[in-house]
This record gives structure tokens, C-alpha cells and sequence, in this order.
């Protein structure tokens, strides 16, 4: 039996998978491979139509490449939203690729707002489509949302979080440090401004319906590791979320950080890769193995990256 | 001779019309006039063509309707997402629209991401196009962001500003009550949340190249007035920036309130109706002058809006 509550499914894909690895896509052009962005002559960075062709041809074959080592995906819309309403269709397309590969996927679009307007972003962003054209259209499996709104901002994502078994990771804590004096704003009850945040998420996942079997709610929360001993009272105050942690990889959080996000049990964190992945063709370890072959490049740094993850769930 | 500065640009508009209103667009299906949701047989709230062609017939209209008397209108852009791609595209259509009647726009999208990922935001939402295929695309003149990643995260969308003459607007408060428990979290240096990010906000605003003639800067911000001591803080706290007050109607924030977001010469805010102006012919009072004709109330609303505005201005 498939379970339709998002939490059960994502930590059934985890298990599947043996990892809690997430290959975060976002494509900068200019990274991309040489290969890829070469391959016809008119394309160029000023061409909409093959600046995006390129994008999709990288993101689609980066999906097929890490699909059998991760449980998911996280696509961010801004890299779509560059190409406009191409773009936009461009990035559904995308989540249609990774879905149909088994993987579970998250559109990494940081919408909030309030009333009708969230109910709209609801319904564009994680809702599945109730319009007879697109209904083979597939929305993501979970989005990320800004909780600024409180409680009525997110109330729209919720009910859609419940009704169709999907799920939320409400911006908890980011990974720059200039986030800092906002993020770790000193509050009067001793706590900084993102464990206060933490509680509220804390209240609102453990709202009735929201609830899976293995005890997880479908509202989890972006956590930055990259304070350690921060990460650990974020984990503590959100008992029932499941952690989106981000920036791993060789210049970015430290490893034995991001392993403060699981469970002494080893569950309840997503450890996400970027760049440390999708362009591992940029990493001489990668490169003097396969050249120019940057797809190999690329499954590699995957492989490596999710046992990477799988170690850190029980070294905590 | 034509500023390129935003603010600049934004206080000749306020000056020719003589008033600091703005109409929010925010076109909820179900509140449209029957007479443009049911304009043809197969139009119906399931058929993604027809409701987007709605949607847009009746903003377009609101927009021709209202730019005889207000400065500026902020489109929503979640009520377009909600139509996909074919949403994006009719969206930028309605900027294009309200850009060619002269009115200044406010693109109401809320993003806010890091590093490449806001330079994609930026590129989208608020940047002229660079691709050669959409060069005669029209971007908004100004967009809301989330101030929540730090510098990092709106310095891409101020470098936008700067070189192209465009606007943001941060958001500092909004006037939903279930936000308090995060906008008005207590801080231990005696300021609240929402306080502290504005003076944040205001150093962000002072920077080099972002101030316009008028001593404002490009970098204005959302700040609700429905605590009126509260706006009187957030006034006083940032100083060169112009105040976006959402909320203004009959059962929003009252007039007295709104009033203390413009400084002591009258200037500094705009105010932002929404449903009391594009749903006005819900209004018993103009519904009773005009019965059916729905635009007729709506440009009767805006000018009492417009007016109310202008009042409040310079009554505080």
C-alpha cells in the first residue's frame, strides 16, 4: 500500500534509496557544460529559445544521471522564471521527468503571501491542476514556503498539504551569513528570531491531518547547518518536521554540521547538494578520472554524495 | 527631461495625478463581474483558457479605468501563476498594458532567494529582457521582495535598481494579525522584529548610486498601518524610503492610520486599495448609482479612492 501522506513517502524513497541525499537543480548557465551549451550554432546566452533548450537538455539529463542514488530532487523556479512563461513551462516539465523516474520532487519557490493570494500560490505551486487542459500536468511533491505571514499565510498550504498529501518546508534558517542579523535577531525570551520561528512551525506541523504514520509531519523546515549548535536546538524544537538542509559540499556546510539535523535515530533530515554535484565536471578529483565526460563526472560526485549523506544520518 | 530614478519617477507620477493611490490588482475569480466570466458559452472557472482570458479582460479594464487617476497599480502575480505558463505570459501582457497608459507598476512577487538564485529572480521579475526573442517584453518599474536572506539576498535585485532605474519594495509589515507573533517578536535591544528589520532596510536603501533627486531612495518598503504607533515607528525608521500601506478600504486599516505612514510635507507613502476599488460594484453604495454597470462603479471608487488618498497625505 502506498501511503499518500508525503512524509511517509519521502522516508519510504529515503529508505529505498538508502540515503537522505537531495541534488538541488539550479542550472547558472554559465556553468553549464561546454557541451551542452554549444551544441547548435545559434545558441547563446541572448538566444531565450536555446539558452533554455540548453538548460532543460542539462537539468533532464542531470535528473536521469542521479534518479538511481537520491530520493530527491529540488528544483528552484528562479532559474525557469529567467526564461519567462517558456521557462515556466520548461520547469513543470521537469518535475513531470524527475516524477516519472520515481523520485520525489521539491520546487524550491519560497512563495508567501496572504488570504486569496496564498490560495493562488497554493493552487499554482503545489496544488495538482484543476483545469481540463493541463490535467496531465504533475505539480511537485512539496514546495518551499516563507512562514513571514504566520499562521494565514501558510493555513492555504496546509489544506493542500492534507487534501492531496503534500508538503511544505517552511524557510527556517539560511546558510549566509549575512542572514545573520535577521535570522539570529536576539529576542527578549533569550531565544534568536529563527528558533522562535522553529516553534511556530513546531505548532503549525503538528496540526490535526498533518500527522503521517512514521510520525513526521508534511511540514518540515529549511535548517542551515551551518552553525552546529544552532542546528541542534532547531532540531530539537521541530520534533516532527523533517529538515531541508542546505549548502553541502566542499566549500560549503561541514559535514559532521549537516549531522545534527538527523535524529539519534538517523532520520528526520534531507541533506541537499548543489553545485558539488550538478557541475562535478568543475572538480579536478571528477575531472582527472573521466575528462571530458562530464556526465560520469556528475554520477560519480552523486554516488559519492549520497553515501556521503547515508554516513552522516547515524554518525551523529 | 525624464528622471531615471524610480523614486523619482514614482513622486511626478504622485504629483500629475495629484494623489499617492494605488490600485492593487489581485483579481480573484469568483469576485469578477458575471458579465465578464460569463462572456461566452464555454467559459467556466475549470476551462484554464477561458478563466485566463477573463481574468485578463477584466484587468485590463480595471487598468484602463483607473489610470485617469492614480499614479501607479501593483499587479499580483500569484492570480497569474495560477495559470502557468499562459498566466506568466498574460501577466507581463498587463504590465506592458499599465506601463503604455503611463501608470507606474508594481509587480507583487514577493521572491527572495541568494547568490545566483536572486540574480535569476532579479533577471526575471524586475530586469529589462536580454534575450533578443522578448526585447520588447516590459518588466515592472518596481517589485516586492523579501528582505529575509540579508544584503546577500537583495543585493542582486538593488544592482537591477541602480543600473536600470528600477524600484523594490522590502517587506517590513504586513497587516494580517497572525503575523504579529513574528513581525512584532519582542527583541532584547527593546525594538520588534518588524522594527529591526527596518532600520536594516534603511541602511540598505542609503547606499551609494540608490538615492534620487527628492532625497528618496529606490528602495522603498511594505509596512502595513493598522498599528498606527507601530507605522509612526517604521516611518521615522526609514527615512528615505517611500512606504507601500497595503490594506486601505472598509474593512481595513482606517484613514487615520494610513495617515501616519507619509512624513510631515505630505510625501514618503502610497496608499494600496484593492477590493474596495476592482470589486467596487459589491459596494451597495455604487451599486445603487449604477446597478449593473460594473465599470462605472469601479471608476467611481478609484476616484473617491484617489481622493481619499490625497486627503490622508497631507491631514496627518
Amino acid at each position: 500500500m502506498v501511503s499518500n501522506h508525503f512524509a511517509d513517502r519521502l522516508l519510504e524513497q529515503i529508505a529505498a534509496k538508502k540515503s537522505p541525499a537531495v541534488v538541488a537543480i539550479d542550472p547558472v548557465y554559465s556553468l553549464m557544460p561546454a557541451d551542452i551549451t554549444q551544441h547548435r550554432d545559434l545558441n547563446d546566452e541572448n538566444d531565450l529559445a536555446a539558452a533554455l533548450d540548453a538548460t532543460l537538455e542539462f537539468c533532464r539529463r542531470v535528473i536521469h544521471l542521479v534518479a538511481p542514488y537520491v530520493p530527491a530532487v529540488k528544483i528552484n523556479s528562479a532559474f525557469f522564471e529567467r526564461y519567462y512563461w517558456d521557462g515556466i513551462e520548461g520547469y513543470y516539465g521537469l518535475v513531470q521527468e524527475a516524477a516519472d523516474r520515481g523520485l520525489i520532487v521539491i520546487g524550491d519557490v519560497k512563495r508567501s503571501d496572504l488570504g486569496p493570494t496564498a490560495e493562488a500560490y497554493a493552487a499554482a505551486q503545489l496544488a495538482e491542476p484543476t483545469f481540463d487542459e493541463v490535467d496531465d500536468l504533475v505539480s511537485p511533491d512539496a514546495i518551499t514556503i516563507s512562514g513571514w505571514h504566520g499562521l494565514d499565510g501558510i493555513r492555504p498550504f496546509l489544506a493542500v498539504a492534507r487534501e492531496e498529501g503534500k508538503g511544505v518546508f517552511v524557510l527556517v534558517r539560511s546558510d549566509n551569513e549575512s542572514a545573520d542579523v535577521l535570522q539570529d535577531y536576539a529576542g527578549s525570551d533569550g531565544l534568536r528570531f529563527c528558533e522562535h520561528l522553529a516553534r511556530q512551525v513546531a505548532a503549525w506541523a503538528s496540526d490535526e491531518g498533518l500527522i503521517g504514520q512514521r510520525g513526521y509531519s508534511c511540514v518540515g523546515a529549511v535548517v542551515s547547518a551551518r552553525d552546529r549548535e544552532q542546528a541542534l536546538r532547531l532540531r530539537a524544537l521541530l520534533p516532527q518536521s523533517i529538515l531541508l538542509v542546505p549548502g553541502h559540499g566542499p566549500e560549503g556546510v561541514p559535514a559532521e554540521s549537516c549531522a545534527a539535523c538527523f535524529k539519534s535515530d538517523g532520520s528526520g533530515a534531507l541533506i541537499c547538494a548543489s553545485g558539488s554535484v550538478i557541475y562535478a565536471y568543475d572538480n579536478p578529483k571528477y575531472l582527472e578520472m573521466y575528462t571530458s565526460e562530464w556526465e560520469k563526472c556528475i554520477e560519480h560526485a552523486c554516488k559519492d554524495f549520497a553515501a556521503e549523506a547515508a554516513r552522516l544520518a547515524v554518525t551523529d
